[in-house]
């Protein structure tokens, strides 16, 4: 499965795997794929930094990328207590009862407060490029809308390409209007910020836009309901130049974040395990744009009658961080509030990530066998 | 293109197109696919066994298949004074109110009333197979749930194989079970009934879940956002024995239904050629059952505050069985009721049948092609 993106990056395979995790995001990297790093959870640069020299030894001096989160349209900057104050007292009421409904107590120190939410700001996302630059990743991507122009200069300059994220055909022209180098086409059933237009549709429409408008200069990654080696198989029919994987490798078994007891499969990683494609939905809650999140009781309390209607971004991030938190703490598989696509119902065990890209490649060669012999 | 099913049925290729008209579907069988005609408009069994007829004469001797509405749930009997009885006066006032905000006037003679919603009764499908059976259908399909036994008992008996429409691995496990041939994935982004799950996802898992559950017995086949030779390419790469196609047709040269103005594109061709494929919406107000179709003023009225929730079927048929005969009257293309997927963003020129066949066949070699030199 080798396109010309795989020679523009250095890679075996277009199989880019965005993560939070290092260890899972190095281990895609050595297994021959692009391990992309989430940034968004680094609210301290200097935490950044380390975790990028971390993958600088252990990738065995293969490419991997970065990924920061860039919203198109919000104040960059204000400062947390004025878009605090921004926030109704009814939504703040919602979240407390509900927390409390739900069996999810208090944190123990309120130190933490507000972080995680910090990421999502310009002035953050901005150190974050920084940062990056002084590595040597193969990709920088932003997760929502196009990358500001001086970002995609100072990359360019790096000699580093930039990706962002389209679930329309109108956003990936956006992004080829303003230098992007790869649009990764996101379809409705992907975890995380999502539109309405699924992948089968969406792909085809998207490369032959992009097609049309910038020729090879910019490539096209499809992304939304893809985990087997039949999907990616898809994915390039449909004339993707590669694969964006996101919620596949969140039952990696190099993947350890939010994992409160220790060893074998966390919370997160047990509910993910026991969900189906039907267990998803895609709501305004996490974020304030429509993210398609794993259901749970608490997506569930959101949906119920009588609940607000969710704040614009970022005032929900805001509304939502400390809940977040707390939840994760509290470490209830019934009570989690995680992006996962519709895929996860094929997530169905926990495997190290070179043994997943193994049976992603096999599985892939035997679809197109059997595609050619028919 | 050629799959073990096409030998089955005696085609040349897994092209499946689903269209209420006879024209379109003889085209489609007379180009190598399998044409269904879609029964649920004939009210009158003489009319299908004229159309038929018709059919018998004009698809040059090759297989054609029927399509019937049994839903699985509904009052089989009961008479339509008795379902009209449990229609709230309020969803009458609110269409009859947006009927007239609309400018779209009423019917000329009320003798038409009620039309329309004859063929989603259980006698009336029963009818319908009945004249079926009396000619050579290669397929008798039921686009809502699994048919009952004694029809697919009648169907075999006849040498005939019954296809019907799944939306999640648990309705494709019923059909098996329930004796069915062929199970039709359909994604999210389908036109008409659809569940959540996009095809992406949807076709892999429910291909995995007949294959474990009656092996070759069962064949899959993947509807929802086809209108390419890439997308037939990825389903067929997704595990699928070939591809449903419905909205596709409807730009059809051949497609002649609801037109009013002689020559040329119908007003609902006129209003399909001008859609995006995010021009549609998923919503119950066609049936009581989430359809997608097109997005127009009809749609966004249902979609306004304070607009009632549309009632369960089949009262929401008999709701808005008038107010289709209206719409469809008034021939306006902005007002619309019209069931049609995501790949509406593709139909962009009325083609004979057999020109638009040619081509899905040429995309499909060249992506074949592509994925087998990558």
């Amino acid at each position: 499965m080798r396109t010309p993106l795989c020679e523009k990056l250095g890679i075996e395979r277009p199989v880019f795997g965005f993560t939070p995790s290092e260890h899972v995001a190095a281990a895609i990297s050595r297994a021959g794929g692009l391990g992309v790093l989430g940034c968004v959870r680094f609210n301290d640069p200097d935490e950044l930094e380390a975790t990028l020299a971390w993958m600088d030894e252990n990738t065995d001096g293969k490419p991997y990328g970065v990924d920061v989160v860039m919203p198109a349209k919000v104040p960059t900057e204000g400062g947390q207590t004025d878009l605090e104050s921004m926030i109704p007292p009814e939504h703040r009421a919602f979240v407390d009862r509900t927390l409390d409904d739900l069996g999810v107590p208090p944190l123990d120190t309120s130190d933490e407060h507000a972080a995680g939410v910090l990421g999502w700001l310009h002035s953050v996302a901005r150190a974050q490029v920084d940062v990056a630059l002084k590595h040597r990743p193969a990709l920088i991507a932003n997760a929502l809308g196009s990358p500001p122009a001086d970002i995609i200069g100072e990359a360019h300059e790096h000699g580093v390409p930039v990706a962002a994220l389209a679930g329309a055909v109108s956003h990936a022209l956006h992004h080829v209007d303003s230098g992007v180098d790869i649009v990764i086409a996101q379809g409705y059933e992907a975890g995380g910020h999502t539109g309405e237009i699924a992948s089968m549709v969406l792909v085809p429409e998207i490369v032959d836009a992009v097609q049309a408008a910038a020729g090879d200069r910019v490539s096209v990654l499809a992304a939304g309901g893809i985990g087997s080696g039949r999907q990616i198989a898809a994915a390039l029919a449909l004339g993707a130049s590669g694969v964006w994987m996101g919620s596949y490798w969140l039952t990696a078994a190099e993947y350890k974040l939010g994992s409160a007891s220790g060893e074998g499969p966390s919370t997160i990683q047990r509910a993910l395990l026991s969900a189906t494609s039907s267990d998803t939905v895609r709501s305004r809650i996490y974020s304030g744009k429509p993210a398609r999140l794993l259901k749970t009781k608490w997506t569930e309390a959101w949906a119920a009658p009588g609940a607000p209607d969710p704040l614009p971004m970022p005032l929900q991030n805001i509304l939502v961080s400390e809940a977040h938190q707390r939840i994760s703490a509290a470490d209830d598989p019934d009570v989690v509030a995680m992006p996962a696509g519709q895929i996860v119902g094929r997530m169905n065990e926990i495997r190290p990530v070179a043994e997943s890209m193994e049976q992603l490649v096999g599985d892939y060669e035997q679809a197109v066998a059997r595609l050619a012999s028919l």
